[in-house]
This record gives structure tokens, sequence and C-alpha cells, in this order.
């Protein structure tokens, strides 16, 4: 399988983590768009992904999914233990519930922030912007911290006992954080513990 | 299993339909939370769903999954045959991809004009609004729907040959947008059709 992403960029690291976490690494080629380039705006990207965004998976058969939410499902699932996206019903429910709040409330919020109220990737690459609501986002990216800290309190990872894709989609966005200077509020303890334990995880440490 | 939900409402849609499909809609007690008048706010409803959101499912350990993707992720494992999410990983990837694109680009843009650049429910509900982006995410619908009708050319459900939850996301997303005026373009004559496809389903035709 082909792998279109920018290595270092928050989206892809979802990827990488959990490729690494299922023991895939080696499976998988790597090709680098250069997205501040505007490479994924290129009429040969967008025959792959026509939003334009990476990362993208490309099996042997040619079919292309895009969406981390939909490659992770396909990778978690090429064994029969579905390690990060859950194995009953319930812990389904709960990983894709915490999946669902991580990604709307953390990653694109701060996502929203970085490309709508900060110069972002430039205006060749950005075209329309709207700060007020990049602003506002960034203050639901913030909110977010303080209620995963909550989550935390009670519980090594943000879906209970186990480590799962809603860990690393979540790390995913403390890492856009990073790069885009949203701080991680400093009484969010429980959260600041968690971030420690996942940087410690080999798929997290290999992303160098 | 508990339902909390407001009728008629398009995320509580899905999981109706949801129940619909997989023949559980008699294992669900339906809870009305009366949203109008701001029931989802109060501190009883905020402990069974932080983020004051329709639906809710209950669980009879009392376990409350929110997000109506967890909540399908739930419905759809209680039996060995994930039909509206996917029983092999390219099955299972291609339904995630398209989801989260009904899920983000039609429903939620949606969602984002109603209660940004209209009225919504009223001042006293809505709080924060950001009329300027609320205008924008009504232009991403509409190109939503068209984009679904290139996908809909080739194949009779938005993740290919076979129904599944991309579609119940999709139709809740149409049944917003009518709620919200927000017309499907009459160019896109094969979203009309599934929309008729889809409003021909039992699971449908048992919303009322």
């Amino acid at each position: 399988m082909k792998i279109y992403e920018t290595q270092g960029f928050p989206n892809p690291a979802r990827i990488r983590i959990a490729l690494a976490e299922k023991g895939l690494t080696d499976q998988a080629e790597f090709i680098q768009i250069n997205v501040p380039e505007g490479e994924h705006q290129t009429e040969a990207f967008r025959a792959k992904n026509p939003f334009a965004a990476v990362p993208v998976l490309e099996l042997e058969d040619g079919t292309c999914i895009s969406e981390c939410s939909a490659i992770t499902e396909y990778l978690d699932h090429l064994d029969d233990t579905p390690s990060l996206t859950g194995s009953t019903p319930k812990a389904r429910a709960q990983i894709h519930m915490m999946q669902r709040r991580a990604e709307a409330g953390l990653l694109d919020a701060v996502g929203s922030y970085f490309h709508h109220a900060t110069p972002g990737l430039g205006a060749d690459i950005e075209g329309y912007q709207c700060p007020q609501w990049g602003n506002h986002q960034k203050e639901t990216a913030l909110k977010s911290m303080r209620y995963l800290d909550t989550v935390l309190a009670d519980q090594p990872w943000l879906a209970g006992d186990n480590f799962s894709v809603a860990d690393i989609t979540a790390f995913a966005g403390l890492v856009f954080a990073g790069f885009a200077k949203v701080d991680v509020p400093k009484e969010c303890a429980n959260l600041i513990a968690w971030h420690a334990r996942m940087s410690a995880r080999p798929s997290v440490e290999a992303l160098g």
C-alpha cells in the first residue's frame, strides 16, 4: 500500500502512529506531497482525493482512501484484532465517541484556528479565511483540552483502560496545537501526564 | 437501552434509521428531550452528555454514549454482521470515508449555517453566532451536494453497491437542509434519485 503524506504534518502523523502500533510500517510506501508548495492542489493529486488533503491511502487495486478515521479503520481490521478501534460493541462506542470529540473538538478546532486566524500556510494556499471563526475555534480547542483533562483524571487513556485511536487523534491535536502556538493550560496536569505517556510509546518516538 | 432524543431532529433521525435497519427499534426506550426549551442544557442532561446534544444512548449499566457515529458503531456490532459500517477492511474504509464527507461536508455544514447564519433555535439557545462562517458553510453544504451527486453517478449508494451508515448520515443532512431551506441544486439528478430511494426504505418511512 502507498501512503501519500507530508511528513511532520499532524494528520499524516496519525497514520504513521497507527501503522507502527499495528506493526505495518514496513508494508507502506510513503510518498511525499509538498503541501506548502501546493502539490496537493494539482489535478493529479485531486484524482486521488478530490478534497485535496493528505494523507491518502492507495491500495494495490488503485482504490484511494482519504480521511484518517477511514484509513485507521482499514489498517486496524487487516488482522482480526481491532486493537485501535475496539473489539466489543461497547468498546467501539466509547472509542468512536472520544475519537469524534478529539477530532472535532481539538484537532479540527486547532486546524480552523491555524488556517483562519493566522497566516497559516500563506495566502496562495489558504484561500478563504474567517478570522472571527478561527479565533472562536481556538477557544473551542482550549475548552476541549480542559475536557480531555477531566476524562484523564480517572483513566489512563481517552476511551478507558486501553490505548486507542482516540489517543492518536488527540495527540495529533496537540502536535498541531504546538505548531500553531496554542499552549496547553498549565492546570491540565492529567492531559500533560498523558502527553508524556504518549510521547514514550515506540510508535510516537518513531516519528522522530 | 435508552435513547434520549428530540424526535424529528436530524441527528436523532440517524439513530432511528439505524435502529430500524438493524431490527432493534423494539429494544430501545425513547425519552424526549425538549431542546427548543433548553432541556439539553440542564445539569441532569449534561451528566449524560457534557456537550449538551442529542441523541444519547444509555446502556443498561448506565454508560452513556453520544456522537451518532459512535452510537451507530455500537448498534451495528450487537450482532456479528456489521451491515451498516462494513464487514471487510476495504468496505470499512470506503464507508468511513464517505461517512466523514457526509458528516463534515453536508450535515455539520448545514448545521453551522442554521445555527450561525439564521436565528436557529433562538438567541436563548444559540449563544455565540458567527454569521460570516455560517454563510460560508452553506456554500460548503451546496458543494458537498454536488460532490455527492458525482459519487452517485456510478453507484447506487454513497459507499458503493451497498447501503451504509454514510447514506444515513447524508440523508439526515438533507433533512436538515430542508428544514434550513438550503435547496438541493436542481442539476443534482443523481442525488435527487438517491433521496427518493432513501425515502422508500422502510427504516426511513417509519420516521413518519
